[in-house]
């Protein structure tokens, strides 16, 4: 966690924010609050989201050009969706301050790692990094300072990454509140495969199943949603343009994945087509403790229904 | 919605509650705080849970046995896995009073009516009925009284089901809080296939493929759990008892339901392996539509992250 922020020197002097979606403007707003950081300056492509985060009051500064943004900043962070990152790479490499160091944010490590290395003139590194946090809400409203605050940011340090720009990334991240982690960009796109990518391809997919169904209409699905249903919804509402990306670019950890999911499942379904209730009572008991250890490690709330509103809180079950 | 408590006469004198888990214990307290109810008596098999409920006060009276449990009771509600409930018909029914209306609570519907009836006296109704909410927690602690407010109850009349008697269930579920509806056995099993029981046969699955996995550890699948592993994990830690009892007692319409989404799943499946990114964000952007229609009709907070502490209210998008 970070030191107080009065007696640490900043880690970077000008921090340039191309991309000004949830995780850009949660990136400006926490590098503002967090005392690291001179100065911090925001460029979006869209003519709207730049005027919306001048509104706001995101950054210290909104450029109008890529070039504009980056001159001068010792670091830069691509917070674009992860099949345009290769374009700004490009269009940005030419403007890049010498000993710049450059970060992304995109969930898939491996081939932005292959999009955006080749751009770079030399002299100027490149940190891949991943904070592995959001909500199901896009755009720079969505934007919230604490929203890294104990979540893991992962880097995945590759042949531009310097060790020391490795560091100052990290010490930035952490003035975020972030746990940060590194691992290969390769092991990377396998952790995510399980733990983000697969699980939004099948919230995605029931969401969509239950909505083309003849025999129960989608008012049906609507109104008694609160069975299970609705928790897939909150996933399957994230931003179509990133999630396309991810799939696109993340194909093979993906496809891997999805075909462990699918072996399982269809020992499920014999479970359940046979009878099996030994069966389905040691899986359904198993999953229980997974659960427990992501709530007793931090990265869950205890509260029955995610602390939704009008649940009780864990210290109170019988309230 | 329920009317001023006071003013309005009993719905019940007696209701007899057999089976204090997380259903059983709320409904005790929303029938206690309700005040359509004379007198709540309560009765589970397990010696630990009958003390449990003692000490909690969840109830005016704790029955030692079924039959001291429903004697003279007009309303008897079996809170009781459905696997359990055709026994604990049985054991019940020569104990019920003349008159008396029998209903119950569990997910599935067609082979409970099929289970209970046969046991019943005649002159005694039996009115089928499933509140469609929860909690991932189990027992008499987790209950609480305001599980059901705007919740949906739904009630599936049978052929021993009176209008007299349906109709006071109906306002015994109204003065929880409930909103009801009727459909039949059949359907109703069709439309919680989709909305409850296939999510959470999906969650268990997902759960339980990624503990399995040997390229990706536990302990990651834990850590970096925040990128929409862990919105699996809630339902996933439900009761295994209950639901291994509703996956044996469900299983046509489960497996219908589960052949449908693996039918799409494989075309989604395709769509990553071609790289068809204009089908993805087709179907990315038509369910985005379907949580915006759950939460406008209130089954859904609109919150951030179901509103999980720390997540921004809706209200302030750039806080």
């Amino acid at each position: 966690m970070a030191e107080p922020a009065a007696i640490e020197p900043p880690v970077f002097a000008r921090v340039a924010i191309v991309g000004l979606g949830l995780i850009g403007a949660s990136m400006a707003l926490a590098a503002r609050r967090g005392g690291r950081v001179g100065e911090v300056v925001a460029y979006d492509a869209s003519d709207a989201v730049r005027a919306r985060v001048a509104e706001l009051g995101l950054a210290d500064r909104v450029a109008e050009t890529p070039a504009e943004a980056v001159r001068d900043a010792d670091h830069v962070v691509l917070c674009v969706p992860v099949g345009a990152i290769g374009t700004v790479a490009a269009d940005i490499a030419p403007h890049l301050a010498p000993g710049a160091v450059v970060s992304d944010v995109g969930s898939v490590k491996g081939s932005v790692v292959a999009a955006v290395t080749p751009h770079l003139p030399a002299g100027v590194s490149f940190v891949p990094a991943h904070p592995v946090a959001g909500t199901e809400f896009s755009g720079p409203d969505a934007g919230f300072a604490a929203l890294f605050e104990n979540r893991w940011c992962i880097l995945t340090p590759c042949d531009a990454s310097t060790e020391d720009a490795v560091a100052r990334v990290r010490a930035l991240w952490e003035s975020f509140g972030a746990k940060v982690d590194t691992m290969t960009p390769h092991h990377h796109d396998l952790v995510l495969a399980i733990t983000s990518h697969v699980p939004h391809l099948i919230a995605y997919n029931i969401v969509g199943t239950a909505a083309d169904l003849e025999t129960v209409t989608d008012s049906e699905v609507i109104k008694f949603s609160a069975g299970g249903f609705r928790d897939f919804t909150r996933i399957a509402a994230s931003d179509p343009t990133m999630w396309r990306d991810v799939f696109l670019n993340n194909r093979d950890a993906v496809l891997e994945m999805l075909g462990r999911f699918l072996e399982d499942l269809s020992a499920l379904q014999r479970m359940v087509r046979f009878g099996d209730g030994d069966g389905l009572f040691d899986l359904f008991t198993r999953t229980r403790a997974i659960r427990r250890s992501i709530v007793a490690v931090g990265q869950e709330t205890a509260a029955a229904d995610f602390g939704r509103p009008g649940a009780p809180t864990p210290k109170e079950p019988g309230a």
